[in-house]
């Protein structure tokens, strides 16, 4: 009959040690058909380019094509500090289309993936804002929303925090990558969003 | 004396690795008294029906019954596009009794469990807006909060993300899926919210 | 040739299972150079205690030194309910300097740590309020970005939720433990912040 000798059976413990322990992924197994949990730390399980169109109504705009409107009038601080400043302390409402190219689409409102949520301006002599908001897709690919939250300085790349999902990212993590990809003064700005998810369940 | 044989052996690691791996909940164990994370991705690990009362105030209503208040004017945008419009950009704040039944409590103010924090009207031609809030606990079943945030949408069913949680909720996430029970006008509406955690530290 | 008994087998099989399964922080290894998730659920894997200063613009102070502004004007209900009143629906925006010490710091624009986001007043007769706010590092102690969101009522101590961080915090969660340190009406406060993190990337 044949036996382990103690450094064969030492082995295979550390092997079962190292191989539970050492990978960067660890998937958490679920029932059969149920859900699983993907970590990774150092690359992420699901990665999306996006790109928010954020057109602000600005009285001459039109109402159709606009996205966002300031819901605030100027603080007393904005008008006192800066001439034309940075809107310290405006809070401003979106609702805006979101695409996977960098062109405008066909129709502001019908577009199937939206960034819903608000901003704020809170720069008092450079720009500064921060962001809280909720990508929600409703197309053939993606069933969900994933919700954001994070600062948005006057910086080349800036990250936000993925803080929750739900439908097709439920449940899911990350950081979300930012870059200013173009802009008209304070009334229109495209936004590239690298999502990069770091736990993931599937 | 008793030796292994190979297969038996390789079939204990076999189970000790399925037992490991595919359970649907891992318990990681803390130290005596100490919190242990539960998580279950196909069921719940803690789930509650809970109904939120929201009685806006619009300067006809009662100041002691009204749980909430429009922080904001109506905006150019909202006043443009829409009469009488789906008021986008109004922020309102509020601090809502939360119930396990449908009635109101007898008291709006002593109800011991409170969702506080804000929401957006977003939609410009329909309805749509965006939460959020904490569910503050202050009773005999539960002392904490929970911190949700999400997208709510103009559908019959929406989730919106559990994203942190304190006290008896330490460090919980989850989903709530809310679903409005009944309304008036703005003036009040409740809300269904059926929050369902899938990671509990217990 | 030596063989392992069985009833030395099973001791091993449980020191194996007991290891990985019962100690209060895990572990999960990553890639060599990679990230490691740290979790643990008795005692942070980080701590911090931060001083969080918000200076409020009221028309009479210095622009230079003011770090926050009221967004909104006086909602209809705080104007009906209260004298003077605990500003219900009033929402602040700010973008505040922290330190490691209480003292103000010697420069309130060029501090490298800061808190940026918004917090609103939701009590009708007493004292109320909700934050969600970022805390951005720029350091050579911490570069990076924690996210945090919670109720903070008229308590000693409240808790809100770290629900997100970015760079040196990335992917990080906890609790923040906050109190009242010091404040001056409503134009200035001081506010202790005990930040620690249950779950850290490192």
């Amino acid at each position: 009959m044949a036996t382990w000798s103690k450094p064969s059976l030492i082995a295979a413990v550390i092997f079962l040690l190292v191989s539970l322990l050492s990978s960067a992924s660890v998937a958490n197994g679920g029932r059969s058909g149920g859900r699983r949990l993907v970590r990774s730390y150092d690359e992420p399980c699901k990665e999306m380019r996006l790109y928010l169109h954020d057109i602000l109504y600005d009285y001459s705009n039109s109402t159709s094509n606009s996205t966002s409107a300031a819901a605030t009038k100027p603080t007393a601080l904005s008008a006192a500090v800066s001439n034309p400043g940075f809107f310290f302390g405006r809070m401003v409402v979106f609702n805006d289309p979101v695409t996977e190219g960098r062109a405008l689409p066909p129709s502001l409102e019908e577009t199937v993936v939206r960034a819903q949520g608000l901003y704020l301006y809170d720069g008092k002599v450079v720009f500064d804002a921060w962001f809280a908001f909720t990508v929600v897709f409703n197309s053939t690919a993606h069933q969900g929303t994933l919700n954001l939250m994070g600062a948005d300085p006057n910086t080349e790349m800036r990250d936000i925090s993925v803080v929750g999902g739900t439908g097709d990212f439920f449940m899911s993590r990350g950081v979300a990558t930012l870059r200013t990809d173009a802009f008209e003064g304070f009334t229109y700005f495209r936004l590239q969003m690298d999502i990069k998810l770091y736990e993931c369940y599937v």
